[in-house]
């Protein structure tokens, strides 16, 4: 038996770690086997090397260095963490996965998309996201919401300019675009608990049938 | 003006080091511009990623994950060293480059050197070596020398059984049949003089013509 690999994308200050949380809580409560995680997901190896990506002295960092870290990182979450869960049978929730890279460091970044793709297919090899909700909000009333978030600390990729968050934007409509049949939206714009019921029952159908 | 890149392959123990050492010495001697470097070069953040792939405790490393590791660190270093010395038409000459991570990753521990080659060549990008000398010598007389040499610190790569190194002799075979244009035989078994002197002599025609 298989389990489910449900990813959680979309631009900052979507929330989508808070909704995770709860989904994974109510997933729980209704007896479901699920594990929430993000990379690097406390692997030893994976934690050193995000460590090297968001050091904020690293200004000299190349955008092509800075894909590879990702790719590597993800690559050690994912065998540490998200297969030996699927191979055990259960619903794996993870925030941020291969679209993320695709839409920063591909698009936004102007690395190509395209060329991202290659070295995290070396990655992730054949373990794709069953299913991933893409978390649709403006970047401005995404930025907002950062802005009055006090309790979130700020990394290296919260100070690049809005100009980059517009470009994350784009870039998720580019991939929905591409991978439909993988990817379900999510209104990010309504209250939280409106926007935790839409995902359930987007979820839901997935857990279901085999 | 572009200068030339030079890069030197082969197992463990075949001399590398020191005669491209005493080839620089010899060349700037000579007058000519020359940058002597390895991966990761005093590149901080090719320092750090090494850090990590080095580390014995990391038993738990996906061959993934290290290859993605290699390619990051050999970005880093190209951005920080190599390509500006080049672009100062500079000669450089560098330790080990995309045929070592093909070599050993690729094809020693068995992730095929195709998949190692797309990860490589978004890395490298444009800036492959315009010669390639690869340092030919058994894997039993590598090792023995190896074992001979106490001053070289063993790292977790020297620990892996001899197989690994048949391995990677057959993988330089696999990769010089595949690169003849770019790759050059050095016979490593002679005197570190007669290799020095055999090194130079199939260098410097590369260093007259343009």
């Amino acid at each position: 038996m298989t389990g489910r690999f449900i990813t959680f994308e979309g631009g900052d200050g979507a929330g989508k770690s808070s909704v995770l949380k709860a989904l994974h809580d109510k997933l729980v409560q209704e007896g479901y086997d699920v594990v929430a995680t993000r990379e690097p997901g406390g692997v030893e190896i994976a934690e050193k090397i995000r460590n090297v990506i968001l050091d904020t002295s690293h200004t000299a960092m190349d955008g092509r260095t800075e894909a590879l870290l990702y790719a590597a990182a993800r690559r050690q979450h994912l065998v540490e963490v998200v297969m030996p869960a699927l191979s055990e049978g259960k619903m794996v929730l993870c925030d941020r996965f291969i679209d993320s890279s695709l839409a920063y460091q591909g698009y936004a970044r102007g690395l190509g998309m395209d060329e991202v793709y290659k070295i995290n297919e070396f990655a992730v090899e054949d373990c794709m996201p069953d299913l991933t909700l893409l978390f649709d909000l403006s970047p401005e009333e995404g930025l907002a919401r950062i802005a009055g978030n006090k309790g979130r600390e700020q990394n290296r990729l919260d100070l690049e300019k809005i100009q980059f968050h517009h470009d994350v934007y784009a870039a998720y409509q580019t991939i929905l675009e591409k991978f439909k049949d993988r990817i379900s939206v999510i209104d990010a714009s309504k209250t939280e608990e409106e926007v935790l019921q839409e995902v359930y029952d987007t979820l839901i159908p997935y857990l279901q049938c085999d």
